[in-house]
C-alpha cells in the first residue's frame, strides 16, 4: 500500500476543535460588533474570473494569485497552440482579498443601498512563501462603506475595528492615520519626481520593518538619490511635530493642505467614537496597495512587528468595474494576527466545546436503550456522546475524561429499570444516582 | 475604460445579507444539533495535494477536480519538457468533498480520540456543468464517527441528521437504508458477473432519476444482458416484501445474510432515536461513491427529486492514508438542497439583520455629535447606522426605511442639547422624544 502524505499542503492548516473554539470566539465578536455599526454581511465566491483580479494589486500581487488550470478540451487547445502562457492555461483564480470582490459586487447589484455598509469575514489565498505566522490561506475581516465621501464613513470603519479590539480585550492598540495626498505632497517637496512617487511609497511602507537606513538603501535601488532620500525622511520626521498638521492645513489650498485639513477633521471624528485616545497622525504611514486615494489607516499593538490590520479610502477602484466613480472606504482586520497575539497574551476565556456527558453502559444494556437515554438527555439541552461499545467501565470512563466531558452518565440494567443514571463528576470523582430529568440541571450546575 | 464582467464566474454565487441570514439560520441549527450529539468541529484547507484527492472518487470525480496551475519556475519547467499533462502542470487541487480530508486528518493526528466524532460544514468545489440548483461551489454538512464498527455509530449519524431536519421544521423526511453487502448478494444472484458489480451499482444508483427502463438500458450499455437486468430488478422488487429482511437474515451465514441481520439491528437502533418512524429499508438504494463497505443511507423529502443528503460506512478509506484499517461511518447533508426546499416551502422564520436604527440629523448637528450618540446607542445593544451626510430629512428617512430599519433616531440641535432623540417608528409613523438611555427599550419593545 503506497503511503500518501497526510499533512496539509505547505502554508495550509487543519483546524481541530480547540483551534475552532478560539477562531469562533473571535469571529463571533467581530461579527456582533460590525453588525452593531449597521454593517450587513456579504460572502463572495472562492473562485473569481482572472479578469476581475488581475491588475488590481500591482505586479507582485498578480504573481501571487492562485490560478485554476483549464480542463479537457480547453486545456488541450491551450497546449496545442505551443508556448502557452499562464493566461492561456487559466482564466479563473482564487480570491486574493475582500476589497476587489466588494468592488465587483457593488458594480453588479444595482439594488444595493446608496451607502452599502458591508462586512465580510472569509479566507483569501496568496501563493506567498510560507513563514512563521504567514500562511497561504488566511482569514480577513473587512468593513467597508461605499457611496459616500463623508469622513463620517472613514470614522465609522475606524470605530468599528477599535470596538472589536476593545471587546476582544486589547487595551493597547493604536490606529495610525495618514493621507495619501499629504504623503504625495511631502514626497514631491523632497524633490522626488512624480513618476517615482509610487515606487517611493513602496519603499517607505517598509520603514517599520527595515528602518530609516533600510529605506534609504531601498530608495537608492529605486533610482532616488541619497540626498533626496534624506530630504524625504527629514521632511517626514519634521511632520511629526505636534503643530505640523494645523500649520499645513492653514497654508494654502494645495492638495497637501486640503489633506491636512481632512486629517484634522477625521482625527476629531474618530476621537468621538470607540477609538478615542487611540488614534495618532503618523506621517510615515504609506500602505503598500496602490488603490488608496485619501486617508489611510493601520492598527498596531505593542510588541507586535507589523499590524493587526489596515485600510483606507479608495475612491477609484469600483469605477474600474462600473465605469463610473463610486467612493469607498474600508478597514481590514487580519484574523490570524489577532489570534496569534491573543494566544501569546493568553487572552481567551474558557471556551466550552465537545460533549458535556459521555453515556457509558454495561454490556447487558441494549444499544437501543442507550440511544433512547441519549435522545432524552439531548432534548434537555445537553451535549451527549454515547460510548459506542461496551468494554470494561474503567476504559469508558477514561475515554470520557479524555474527550473533556465533565460527567459520565453510567447505565446498568438497574438504572435502566429505575429511569435513572449513575452520574459521575469526572473532576471530583463523586457519583450519584440521578433521575434522567434532573441530569441537565446537575451537569449545568457543576460547570 | 474597459468594462470587466461583474458577474461571479459560472456556477458561483455572491451571497448578500438576506441569503446569508437564511444560510446562517440553517447552519446554526445544524451546528447546534451536531454538537448536542457530541460531535466536535473540524475545518480543513481549501487546497489539498492532488495525491490526497486523486483516485478516491472514481474516474468521473478525478475529471471534476479543480487543479491549481504551477507558478514561475515550476510552470516554466513543466512547459519546457513538451507535451505536458495535467499532472505536470498542477499538484494541488480544491477540496472535492469532506470525507477524504477527514480520512487524511485521522491518519495525520495521532492524538485524536479513539472514536473521533467530527462535524464539518464547509464548501466543496466540483467543475461540473452548472444547472438549476447545481453549483460549482456548494456547502456540505458532514458528521462522521471513526474508530468503531459498532452499529450504534451508524445509528447516531442517522439520528443527528434526522434531528437537524426536525429542528429545521421538516415533518416528511425519510431515511432510506440499504447495505452494500446485501446489494452485492442480490446482484450476484441475478447472474451478474463479479467484475461487473461496480458498474451495475452505478447504473442502479440512477433508478429514482431514470426509472426501471432507463436502468435496463444503462445496464445494457454496461454489458449486462436484458434478461439479467430484468432478473436484478425483479429480485430487488421482491426484496421490498416486508418479510424479506427477516427471512434473509435467518437463511445462512453468507455475507448477504449477515448484512440483512446487521440491517435489522440498525433499523431497530435508528428507531430508538430521532429518526423513529422515518426510516425504511430500500433494497434499490445504491449510492454512487465507490468507497462504501456496509450500510448506506439517503434522506429524501416528498416532492424533491434526488436527496437532501446521504452517507454510509466506509471501513477502508482511512487505511488508504494510514496503512492500517480504521472503520468509519458518516452522513452528509447538502446545504443548498435544504435551503432550496425551505425557500419553496416558506419554512424560514422572520430573520433579523441590518440596522435597527438609522441615526439621521439636521445639517447643524456636528458629525462628531452623531458619532457620540451612535456610540452610546450601540453600547445599549442596538444595531445603529449613522446616515453619513445631511440632505433633507425626508431623504434620510426614506433611506432608513429602505435598509429595513424599524426606527429612525433624528437629531437636531434641540435634541442634542436635551440629551434626547426624536425616535420615529418607521412602520407606524409615530414619533416621540426619547432620552438616549431609553431608546433601546423602545426599539426592542416595538420589534
Amino acid at each position: 500500500m503506497t503511503q500518501i502524505s497526510t499533512k496539509p499542503p505547505s502554508g495550509m492548516r487543519d483546524f481541530l476543535a480547540p483551534d475552532l473554539a478560539r477562531r469562533r470566539h473571535v469571529v463571533g465578536i467581530v461579527q456582533r460588533v460590525y453588525e452593531s455599526f449597521g454593517f450587513t454581511p456579504l460572502e463572495t465566491p472562492t473562485i473569481e474570473n482572472l479578469s476581475t483580479l488581475l491588475g488590481k494589486y500591482g505586479p507582485e500581487g498578480d504573481q501571487l494569485l492562485y490560478r485554476l488550470l483549464h480542463r479537457r478540451e480547453r486545456l488541450a487547445r491551450a497546449l496545442e497552440k505551443g508556448s502557452p502562457t499562464e493566461l492561456d492555461l487559466a482564466d479563473e483564480g482564487l480570491r486574493y482579498d475582500l476589497t476587489v470582490p466588494l468592488a465587483r459586487v457593488v458594480a453588479n447589484y444595482r439594488t444595493l443601498p446608496a451607502f452599502y455598509k458591508r462586512y465580510q469575514i472569509q479566507p483569501v489565498w496568496r501563493a506567498d512563501r510560507p513563514a512563521k505566522g504567514r500562511f497561504r490561506e488566511f482569514y480577513q475581516c473587512d468593513v467597508d462603506v461605499t457611496g459616500t465621501r463623508s469622513p463620517l464613513a472613514d470614522a465609522e470603519v475606524c470605530g468599528a475595528v477599535a470596538q472589536v479590539l476593545r471587546e476582544l480585550g486589547f487595551a493597547d492598540f493604536t490606529i495610525h492615520l495618514n493621507h495619501r495626498e499629504l504623503l504625495r505632497a511631502l514626497v514631491l517637496e523632497a524633490g522626488i519626481a512624480r513618476e517615482l512617487e509610487s515606487t517611493a511609497l513602496i519603499a517607505l511602507d517598509k520603514l517599520d520593518k527595515i528602518g530609516a537606513d533600510g529605506v534609504r538603501d531601498e530608495l537608492a535601488q529605486r533610482g532616488i538619490e541619497n540626498a533626496t532620500a534624506a530630504a524625504l525622511l527629514a521632511g517626514l520626521e519634521a511632520a511629526r511635530e505636534p503643530a505640523f498638521l494645523a500649520q499645513r492645513a492653514q497654508r494654502d489650498d494645495s492638495p497637501g493642505a486640503l489633506a491636512a485639513r481632512a486629517l484634522s477633521e477625521l482625527l476629531e471624528l474618530i476621537a468621538a467614537g470607540p477609538a478615542a485616545g487611540r488614534v495618532v497622525f503618523d506621517p510615515t504611514l504609506a500602505r503598500g496597495l496602490s488603490y488608496y486615494t485619501g486617508p489611510i489607516f493601520e492598527i498596531t499593538v505593542r510588541d507586535l512587528a507589523g499590524s493587526l490590520g489596515g485600510g483606507g479610502r479608495y475612491d477609484d477602484l469600483i469605477g474600474m468595474f462600473l465605469g463610473k466613480q463610486v467612493p469607498a472606504v474600508g478597514f481590514s482586520l487580519g484574523l490570524e494576527r489577532i489570534l496569534l497575539v491573543m494566544e501569546e497574551r493568553q487572552m481567551f476565556p474558557a471556551l466550552a466545546f465537545g460533549p458535556q456527558v459521555v453515556l457509558c453502559r454495561f454490556a447487558d444494556v441494549p444499544s437501543a436503550a442507550a440511544v433512547r437515554v441519549a435522545t432524552l438527555l439531548r432534548g434537555s439541552g445537553l451535549r451527549v456522546e454515547v460510548f459506542p461499545e461496551t468494554p470494561a467501565l474503567g476504559k469508558q470512563l477514561q475515554y470520557a475524561a479524555g474527550v473533556g466531558a465533565s460527567h459520565a452518565a453510567i447505565l446498568g440494567a438497574k438504572e435502566l429499570a429505575e429511569g435513572v443514571v449513575a452520574l459521575k463528576d469526572l473532576r471530583s470523582g463523586e457519583q450519584q444516582s440521578v433521575p434522567l430529568a434532573d441530569v441537565a440541571a446537575r451537569v449545568g450546575a457543576a460547570r
